[in-house]
Parts: structure tokens; sequence; C-alpha cells
């Protein structure tokens, strides 16, 4: 039986232990947090620091195959591991390249893959500099996560807001649809790529749900595949990568960010295509054929968050109601203490329809409340 | 969190975890075997016997409900915790009456539910006075799984190959077909019925495949849905029944046996449906809404079982091969040795049309075989 050592315990390495499951496939996870979601589950669940160079070193001794579920982690000692001889998927450099959006940034430029304009900027002081790129989202380079570490520059009133941090100034684009793509390519070469999904945001600027089929033109699905697809194959990358695109009024297609592993954007697939994006990740990093990605119906997924003005341990409001909704898959992650706009499980919907999946996100929302 | 205890650890509790994890319900499992399915996955496993009353007791002592997966349990430990106003789904007497196929019978008489005709038989010698009943199926009324403790009976031959324990004759249907329902009933009452599914043997008398949809009529569908809820309601059932059925020559549909749990002609709820079985388990027990049963797509399921003549730590051949197909599940139930025909895991095959579907099938036998 294969032992899959994760670094990080989150919700990302529980729903991949629900798919591991399925192929005899033992998942030991790190986390700092002593309560971590996958804490119960999980076959070992070790307590420890992801950037600690000898806790990550240690963690790896009896595991047949390294994988993250977040990116913050010490690379240096998973260099240290793969030069060993340790299978770490997804390989070390590509993890660091894609810690820094500063890096990541310059790889899109070396390889061609279409990106919106950027500078780099190390301090505040130096955003008068650059004033004919307003408006502009500065970006740090390292460290960002879910709308942190990100500040929109409308004038250059909003430069007292900035970051005293090695960061990006991009150039704001003029966005018609943000979709997302997740890739996955095994370390035979073999590329998989799911259909495009659409991001519409709230104004708090955490997902506000995922729609399954974007609505795209065929040409942007099939433009946004063949960047994915060649950002895969250029990068040989081994594992999951999640593809977040701009497509801008004139309908290009560029790449915004990318993470390497299972993402938010694609949760959906768990009941909304043949193949979950769990599913796969485990196919990617130990070798195996990777799955078909079609759709299995339309589907929408509905983040679960903490209620405003909660704290405390939570409390799942409207439970019955949603359990109602025929199609309606409620997720949650055993995190037993809420905090406002804290991820606490998502809600996938499938319909045949998008008008009925549209009436079951609007129930879905109205109704369900994680509250203390 | 509640938490659900569960007597026996094996790949029904497994599952039935899987769907556990979603709603943040914690699952303890009993099981006897140190290395049962549940082992690694369960919020807490306990090792102890499921006959044992004071070990049930013991086990019951922090649980919200107590549930079974299998119905070898000791009944009288749990009519004493109900009666200390423990949650015990599916209610005791049910599994009593469930676990003895001589009580269950005379219920079906008694209830108007529609089955073949028998005799109570004590002994071998007994049969004798039964030859109006050949071909007849002797089967013992306690403890019979799987085809144990099941002998058909051509002619007076076959007498000695007979029980001496307290049994069953029943003359022998003159099958058309198997199917198999799922029925699940919640503490409000609430009564919601699985499509049919097709059961095909093997010459084994192990399942060979499951078929979703049974090719059978429209009435006799709708016939045995009747049954299935007349049986809950008039039970007062609370928590799964997995119903087999004949399906005579003339169209007519009566019970073969019942089980109080989720069941292996369910498993292919997991993909083929819109609710699994394991997820109704829990929602039925739990006195949640029920979830919506149709079908998603037209499905399959194949058991994998122990290859004969290979005794020992388990191998699964064909893993890649099978993988490659699209729509096609593995699931596997982390039991580490094999011995021959021993319930390892299963498969899941869907598909847009039949003949796609027993191309799988067909592809997924030919390749798939666990040795050691």
């Amino acid at each position: 039986m294969k032992k899959v050592g994760v670094l990080g315990g989150g919700q990302l390495g529980r729903m991949m232990i629900q798919s591991a499951m399925n192929l005899n496939i033992q998942v030991k996870t790190l986390d700092p947090d002593p309560n971590a979601p996958c804490k119960a589950t999980a076959h070992e669940f070790i307590v420890g620091s992801l950037n600690d160079y000898d806790t990550v070193i240690d963690f790896a001794k009896d595991v047949d195959v390294l994988t993250i579920e977040i990116e913050n982690v010490n690379t240096e000692a998973l260099i240290d591991l793969q030069n060993k001889g340790v299978t770490v998927y997804p390989k070390p450099e590509h993890i660091q390249m894609i810690q820094d959006k500063r890096v990541q940034k310059q790889f899109y430029i070396d390889n061609n893959i279409p990106t919106s304009p950027f500078v780099l900027i190390d301090s505040i002081d130096q955003l008068n500099n650059h004033t004919d790129m307003l408006p502009a989202v500065m970006k740090v380079g390292k460290g960002g996560y879910d709308g942190r570490g990100v500040q929109v520059m409308k004038s250059t009133d909003d430069f007292s807001k900035g970051f005293e941090a090695p960061s990006l100034l991009e150039k704001m684009v003029d966005i018609d649809k943000e979709i997302a793509i997740i890739a996955a390519r095994n370390a035979n070469g073999e590329i998989s790529i799911f259909p495009a999904v659409e991001v519409v945001y709230h104004e708090s600027n955490l997902v506000d749900y995922l729609l399954s089929p974007a609505t795209i033109t065929t040409e942007v699905e099939e433009k946004a595949k063949e960047i994915a697809t060649s950002l895969v194959a250029k990068m040989e990358f081994v594992g999951l990568l999640a593809i977040e695109f701009f497509v801008d009024k004139e309908g290009q297609v560029i790449v915004n960010e990318i993470a390497p592993r299972t993402h938010n954007s694609g949760h959906q697939t768990i009941e909304g295509n043949i193949t979950s994006q769990f599913d796969q990740h485990i196919r990617s990093i130990l070798n195996l054929p990777l799955g078909n990605t079609s759709r299995r119906s339309a589907s929408a997924m509905v983040n679960v968050l903490g209620e405003k003005g909660y704290t405390g341990e939570a409390i799942y409001e409207g439970l019955d109601e949603v359990l109602k909704l025929p199609g309606v898959y409620i997720h949650l992650y055993e995190k037993f203490m809420t905090k406002p706009e804290r991820k606490m499980g998502h809600i996938t919907i499938i319909a045949p329809s998008k008008d009925e999946l549209f009436d079951k996100v609007d129930a879905v929302k109205k109704h369900f409340k994680v509250i203390a």
C-alpha cells in the first residue's frame, strides 16, 4: 500500500483523503494546527511547522511520494529530499517559482504565456515612478493568500495603502470574465485539462460562486486550454496546476495566477465531473493514468464562510433546508471554530439547467449560515 | 458535532465514513478484527466483539446515535441501550426480526408482503416430510451470509447437504430476474426509495454485477417500490432497508430477503445516483431530510473478489488498465490480506449507453484481479 505524505492538513488534504481511500492509499499529513481538518481521518497526522527544515525532512522519511496542499512550505528541505531520491511532486523548483509572484510573472514573459504588464516594486516610494501603470493592482511577491497582500491602486491616493515588501505592480486588466482551469500532468508526460469554470466574485474579494460550464465562447475556452497545456508541458510540471485567467473586454485570455495544487476552483469536480480534482491529483503524483475530466452536468460551487460578527464554536444554520434540495452537496471541513469569512466548507450544486442551478444557488445562500 | 457509533468496522462502515465526513459527523466503529477496513480513518476505532453484551454497552456510552453495518450483533444490549434512552437505528427489534430468516418470513405473511411458500425445518430428517416443496432452497435461520448457510435442494439426493439447525425450506421460485431496492425512512416518517437495480449472479452465487436501471417493466418496478414503501411504513423502520426481490416468469414480484443496513446492491449509488446509500443512511438515522434518489446515469457495479488460488498480502493487477477507462470508479476496502472470493472492493461503471456499460464491465472483469 502506497503512503502519500502531504504538507498541510487542511480541507484540501481532507478531500484528498476521501479520494485516496478508494485506492487504498495511506495519507500522512503535517500541519502546525493540532485541530487541522485532516486530524481525525488521516492515517497519520503530525503536528509541526511546514516551514521548519528538520520537521519536513523528518516527516518525509517513510513516504512513497511527498506532495503539498499549500505552497508556503520549506522548499530547501524539499530540494534536499529530492536530491536524496525522495519523490516530491509538484517538483520543489515549481513550488519555489510559484511561491514568489514576481518570479512567476517572469516565467510567463520568458515562456510567451500571455499575462498583464507589470513592474517590480520594492517599496511604497517607488510607486511614484509608475503612475503610468494606473489603474493597477499591487501584489506582494510572497505570502499573499485569499485577497491578503493584494491592493487595488486606482489613483496616486491609494499609494499609501501599498506594501513595504518586494511586490509587483500590475496594470489593471479590463476584465470581462474570470475563469479557472485545472491542468494535470504525470511523470509519464500525460496531460489532462479540466473544462473551464467561471469565477464570480463578491465585493469581499472572496469567491462568490463558481459556475461550470463557464459562459464563454468556445474560442476563449480553447485558448485557455491551450495555454494550460503549454504551461504544464513547458514546465514539465508533475501534479495538479490550477490556473486563474482573466478574459478581457476584447476576448484576450491572460494568465492571472497559478497554484501548484488542488484548488478552490476545482471543488465542484467532485460531483460535477467524471474525475474529481482530488482523484486527479493522486493519479498525477503516483504516475497513474489520468482520469477523464468531462462534465457530468452543469454545476455551481458556493464557499461556506463564517458569517460576519460570529467567532467561536461553529453552528451550521439551514442544514435541513439545504439537504432538502436535490443535487446539492454539502462539504464541511471539520473546523471547530468559526470566525468572519473563514472557509468552513463548500456546497456544490448540480442541475440539468442553468436556471435551476441559479435558483438553488440562491436558496443555498439564503439559508445556509455559519454562526457561533 | 454529532458522533455516530457503528457496530462493525468493515467496508460498509468505511464508505459511511467517506460520506459522514461531508457533514462533520464523527464516526466511531467497533469490530473484532484489529485490521478491519475502518481502522485508519474512523474517528475512533475500537477492537471488540459485536456479540458481547458489555462491549456493546460500553461502546455506546458517548455516541449520539448507534447504528450497524452488519446485523449479527448483540441485540439484547441494543434493547437495553434503547430503554436507557440511547438512540439506536435501525431499531433493535427490527434487527432481531431480520437476524432470523424464519421470523422475517413470518413477518411477510402477517403483513401481506408477497414471499415464496416455505416451511420451518429444525433438522435434516424433517426434510423427508416436505418432498412436495422440491425443488427448494434450504436456508439457516440465523448467521447465513453471502451464500453461506444456503443450500439448493433439487431432489431428495440433496437432503444430506442440509443444515442441522433451525432453518427454512423455501419453494424454489421460477426466477426471471433478481432485483434489489434500497428504502430509507427517518424518524419523522419520511420515506424515500431508490430505483431498482438488477442483480446478475455468477455460478459461485456471489453477485456478478449489478445493473442500473434494471431491465424490468415499469409495472414491475412500481410494484417493487410499492412493496418497499409498505414494508418500511408498516415496520415503522428507521434507517436503510435493502430489499432483494425475485421477479418470477409470470412477472410476480416477491420479497426474497431484507437487510437493515447499507448493502452491496446499493454501492453504485455513490456515482450513479444523486444521493448515495451511505449519505442516505446518515440522513435517515440522524432524522435529516432524505436525499433525492434519482439516477444520474446508467451504472453497473462489479465486486472485486480475491482470485481463487491466492491467499496472502493483496496485490491489485490491472489497476492502470482500469484507471484508463472513463467513468470507471475503483473502491478498495483497505483489506491487507486476500483469500479466494474475499470481497476486497468494488468497481462502479457509469456510461451514457448500456452498450458502453457492458463493454466497460467486460474490460474491468478481464483486467482487474486481486492476487497475492
